[in-house]
C-alpha cells in the first residue's frame, strides 16, 4: 500500500485537499473510505483520478446523497448503515473488471463467480436482502434519493449549527468544509463535562453519543433512519444542556 | 482429497457401511456431512475414526437431533435450515485447533481472528444471529433437542409409513437403514404421475415438492419448523392420490 494522501498530521480532522493527494500514475487502483464514522469527515466530491481506477468504500453513507458512480471503477458497501442489517455487502463493479480478479483464491471469494452465477452461487442471506428491499422502498416513498440527500442536509444544517451557536460551548472536531453528515463528532469544554453529557442524554432518551473510544468527545450518529425530528429533540436538549453549564 | 467411502455405485441410497470406510490414518482430518438434501439420506451414528479427526458438515440437520458432539474436532453449520435464516454459519471447533489453522489467508477467514475477539472482529449479522436466539428459545419452548428429535421421528415415521404403506405406488429412493428425517425422497411409478403429483400437490397447498434437479422425483423437506400437521395433511393426500392413480 501507498499513501496517497493524509490528514495525519491534523489527527484526521479533514479530507485532503486536490493538491494533497500525489497519485502513481501506475497504480493499480486508487482507494478511499468516502466516509470517516470515527472523525466524522466525508468527502463532498470525490478526486479526479484520471487514468487511475478510483475504488470507494462506501459502507457508511451510500444512500445518503446521489454521487456520480461513473467516477468510480468500484464501489462496495456494507448495509450495515444506511442500506439495511449486518450481513450483506453491495458491490457495484465496472464490467471489465471481473475478468481481472485473481484466480488463486477460492470461488466462493471470487467476484466473478458472484457476477456469473446472477448473485445465486451459494445461498445468500435472503431475509437481510429482503430487509434491503423493504429499506429501498422506503428511501423511494420518501422521495427517492435526492429526497434523502435534502432530509440529511437539514439534519447536518440544525445539527452543526446548534454545535455552532452556543458561543463556543460546543467544538465541532472536523474542519467545517470536511464535515460528515452521517457522523457529527464535537466536543465540549471538559471531559467531566462529556461525561455530564452523555449521562443526561441518555436519561432522556438520547443513546449511542459516546465517540469512538479512540477519540473520545460526542459522536451523533443520524444514518437515513434518524428522523429529522431526533435531531430537532437533540438540538433543543443541547441548547438547554450548554445554557446551564456553559 | 481421498474419498474414505463411498455410495456411489448405488446412486447415494445409503450412508457408507462401517466397513466400507477405508481410512488414511495419517490424514489430517475426514469430512462427512451429516444429511444429504439430495438423496435423502442421513448418518444415524458416527463412524469411529480412531486418531483421525472428524469433521462434520451438518447445515442441514443441526438442532434437528441429539449426538456426541465430542466425536468430531469440528462441526460447522448455516444456520438456513433449522437454526435460522441464511447469512449466519455456526462453527464449533476443538480449542487446540484455533492455532493449527493456515496463517497465509485474510485475517477475516481466520478461525482464530474470531475465537480471539468473541466473533465481534467484524459487525456480525446481527439481526440473523437475533433470529437464531428467537428459534433456539423457540425450541427450548418445545421441550428442547428431546422433543424436537422425537417430533422429528414421529413426523419421519408418518411420511415413511406411507410412503411404505401404499402398495408400491410410492418408492422410497433411500434405504431403510439411511432415510433421512430432514429431506424425504421418492418416486411414483412414472414420471408423468410425479408430474401430477406435485402439480395437484401445489394446488392442494403443498409447495416445493419437486425432487433435486440432479435426481428427480419427489423431495418432501421437513425441517425442525414444518409442524407434524403438515406432514399429516400431506400423508393424507398422498394416501388419496395413491388410491385415485395406482
Amino acid at each position: 500500500v501507498r499513501v496517497a494522501g493524509t490528514t495525519e498530521s491534523v489527527n484526521f480532522n479533514r479530507i485532503p485537499e486536490p493538491n494533497e493527494i500525489q497519485l502513481d500514475p501506475n497504480a493499480a487502483y486508487v482507494h478511499l473510505t468516502s466516509n470517516n464514522t470515527i472523525f466524522g469527515t466525508q468527502w463532498k466530491s470525490f478526486p479526479k483520478t484520471g487514468n487511475v481506477p478510483l475504488i470507494g468504500d462506501m459502507s457508511s453513507d451510500i444512500l445518503s446523497r446521489r454521487f456520480d458512480v461513473s467516477q468510480f471503477v468500484m464501489v462496495y458497501a456494507g448495509a450495515q448503515k444506511n442500506l439495511g442489517p449486518a450481513g450483506v455487502v453491495v458491490v457495484i463493479l465496472r464490467e471489465d473488471l471481473i475478468a481481472k480478479g485473481r484466480a488463486d483464491i477460492p470461488a466462493i471469494m471470487k467476484y466473478s463467480t458472484h457476477a456469473e452465477n446472477d448473485s445465486l452461487y451459494n445461498t445468500p442471506p435472503t431475509y437481510t436482502i429482503y430487509l434491503v428491499k423493504l429499506v429501498l422502498e422506503w428511501v423511494k416513498g420518501l422521495g427517492g434519493l435526492a429526497a434523502v440527500e435534502k432530509r440529511n442536509e437539514e439534519k447536518g444544517k440544525l445539527l452543526y449549527g446548534t454545535i455552532d451557536g452556543q458561543g463556543g460551548f460546543y467544538k465541532g472536531t472536523a474542519d467545517p468544509k470536511s464535515r460528515s453528515l452521517m457522523n457529527v463528532t464535537f466536543r465540549l469544554p471538559s471531559e467531566e463535562l462529556e461525561a455530564k453529557f452523555i449521562t443526561e442524554a441518555q436519561a432522556a432518551g438520547f443513546g449511542g453519543l459516546k465517540g469512538h473510544r479512540s477519540v473520545g468527545g460526542i459522536r451523533v450518529s443520524m444514518y437515513n433512519a434518524l428522523e429529522p425530528a431526533g435531531i430537532m429533540a437533540l438540538t433543543d436538549f443541547m441548547k438547554e444542556f450548554a445554557k446551564k453549564n456553559g
